[in-house]
């Protein structure tokens, strides 16, 4: 199962502040019931492709909707065959190789 | 109607090149008929937001079946209601400026 | 004070893990001094302009040093003149969003 | 020789157009001297990682400058120490095995 990186940035919504949108984008995330962190520079999500993919639609729709006359959205997926993926197992696996 | 760009960076492979998977992905995009561009960074696309998506899907799948055993794709989606966007259209208002 | 993402994809290292170099990389950070938050898809960190770039030189150096062929390295830079901008207030910002 | 992909995107300004900061960018680029291609979804640029990221640091200044509240900017570099990297053979690579 992947693990992914989602952001928007709405354009030509005469303010610097993006967290309005943002915070949408995460009303729907929960919604969507797959587990998500957010953080400063994006949320990351586990899902499967298609549950990714269809997230991504709904959040890119819903900014629209919600008023972006211009949108960027931005996914980076990361998907393995050889063993399972987490968005916890990833970070502990780092942390535990810095502690090697 | 939306600008795309999308990457793909395959894992395990034991090689450091690229092309192989690139090249295949670019098939992918030239049987489904949209417009597309090739560049050094990445491959952008013309379509609709369902268009892109079930795209990157088919891209995503086609590297895993040729054997990527990890695989990191990447998704730049550039959408605008108050303008059409094309991926000519982007490159020529920049152009112009230029020239001012 | 600008607030970034970073991440480093080494190449043709013959594993599909990426947490030998992510771990480096973070010791790095480290090293700098620099605020950082470890995630499952980059890292964040905050610093001046000058602090993040000369990390980025010094992140993707080390990773050349340690055997890396290829190597991807990726930087997303969020500055504003508006107001103070930190990981931990962007973070925030959403969540009283989200709440409302 | 690493190259890289440099894209800026101002926020409050008011405007739902990127090009005007953007043809400013590849202004500060052309001055670098650096061989560069600019496409719809970023500008790619040839250079040592020094350029790149003196170029980097110039081009984001420069919007500051020009009145940009706040501006993401985003950088992928792509590096490789065992052959030569280029622009323009890195898509002649991928065009000779689609045609394969």
């Amino acid at each position: 199962m992947p693990v992914a990186e989602i952001s928007i940035v709405p354009l030509g919504t005469g303010t610097t502040s993006l967290s309005d949108f943002v915070a949408q984008a995460v009303k729907v995330i929960e919604k969507s019931g797959l587990k998500f962190e957010l953080t400063a520079m994006g949320t990351n999500v586990e899902g499967t492709l298609e549950e990714i993919l269809s997230l991504v639609k709904e959040i890119h729709q819903n900014a629209l909707n919600l008023g972006a006359k211009r949108l960027l959205t931005t996914l980076k997926i990361d998907d393995r065959t050889d063993k399972p993926l987490t968005l916890k197992g990833k970070v502990e696996a780092v942390k535990k190789k810095i502690l090697e």
